[in-house]
């Protein structure tokens, strides 16, 4: 496979976002870009739109991934837009879509998309320090079958490298 | 509304369903039927089938809610199948379609249910004693936003009564 | 299987549907349940109401899956309400947990629900005289392939035999 | 909205495909990725195949949203692969991703992508002479409400250049 590596960016929605977990997230986007990867997310607020933004920033491509079935619903960040129409039911199309996922912060719907990943043995890495479900679940296995281990980076920059090494492994 | 109280029954599949959970479920799928609600499951294997057969043995109304595009897919104690088609983004549908939720064991693709129902703050209880997610979320908070707690029952029938109780409280 | 056959009945919604075809659907939905079959419709008004309504007068047990992540969308006459929370393609989910489809009418949301059954060659009747899709649709394929043949019915309680006759035949 | 045009092109899979409609797709994906939109399409083969073959030919970009869970299952020529995991219910994914829509021949599901994107008026061309169903929708409705007529054109450049100037017009 020649295709470019697909990142998905999973996290707080805009709701529920820190300062800290956007400007997080926003590297992540950002480092996603300059190695040349394609950003994924679910083309909402929060975390999802700092990491559109980073990659954007980084003069990556940003693709969006949305609930609706408007694409009007995605940030503005996207270079495509995907309205699934769906709901949140769009969880499984972001994970199964990753090659690689990083969690920043996040919620209950940040888990249903690690749990779908997991199922898969998607790589899943968690950025330290950002608090919800990336600190919640560094170091942890989803369930009894240890199908893989969510691994833990302190920064952006090494998730991302992380994510591409693991990627490259699986290829 | 006077439409019969839906409880959803999830948890071990097939391959990973232990004895005592099998039994366990089977006892909920009994007590749900005794108690005139209608028992809905994801239609396969393991817990699956073992609430359904209970319920059936009860005299209950079985809905099997399958991720194939096959209704031969459910297993043989299910009234009604509805045959998604979507995968396991049918655990949206099953979590959705549930007044309360029990949870008897379980793993990943338990967890996708718990999150989503948890989402909309529909009723989940676990029953201790059966491994799996049951054990791990009793007493706990899917997310930091504290929606609901997962409350915990020690017997199926006590499970069962916790259930429709909260049902009743929500009509 | 000993499971009761599930049968679909589609056509107009709520907006569009003229008394003709109310009336024609409520008494599909009656004659479904005097044979014995499940109602199944897509829960919301208009020919599904009218369906559902047939069939809980004629003491039958219905099925309403809605495009809603929310079972309050249903019709009142629902025994059990599957909310799938994916929009419209919840026309795949009614399409699959068909064994036999009845058209009463009906727009571009029904064409979708007999394409998806059509390419799984789920029997197909159009009751004549209802218009819309219904009169469209009758003795045509919906492709080149010509997996089946659309037929049509002038009577309800023809066209529910006939979908009863196909289904035993397909068993 | 300052995002690049997203061009569906829809038609035969790849067990239907006669060798005029591939070459027609082929030179559909090629003008889109000179007019510099983005080529969308379901991601397998066939028409889907050609198309994003002409566009990667052309320097475009090209998503291909597949029914899979598993990326893997896209043709060669696709720059990024959205896996929905959820079959045929794809078919609303992509529609509901489109600008608009450019059908090359076609069966019963790509009837499905053109009614769901007729429910919500994005606008859809069909090139003549490539058989299916773009030869039976050409100035057609799909449903009595006449949302909007099947546009019908006559060359591969033509469909790309009307699909662009209804885009601007709806912008």
């Amino acid at each position: 496979m020649t295709r470019r590596a697909q990142i998905l960016v999973i996290g707080f929605a805009k709701e529920h976002c820190p300062e800290i977990a956007y400007k997080a997230a926003y590297e992540v986007g950002l480092e996603v870009a300059r190695r040349g990867a394609l950003l994924i997310s679910g083309g909402l607020g929060g975390v999802m739109e700092a990491a559109s933004h980073g990659a954007k920033d980084g003069g990556g491509f940003v693709i969006g991934i949305v609930p609706q079935d408007d694409k009007g619903a995605a940030n503005e960040f996207c270079d495509a837009v995907i309205a699934t129409g769906m709901g949140f039911a769009r969880d499984f199309v972001t994970a199964y879509s990753a090659d690689a996922i990083i969690i920043v912060g996040g919620g209950a719907g940040t888990m249903i998309e690690v749990a779908a990943a997991y199922q898969k043995a998607i790589p899943i890495i968690a950025l330290k320090g950002t608090g919800g479900m990336a600190d919640r679940l560094v170091d942890t296995y989803i369930d009894d079958r240890k199908v893989e281990r969510i691994l833990g980076e302190n920064t952006p920059q090494k998730a991302v490298e992380t994510a591409l090494a693991l990627i490259k492994s699986n290829a």
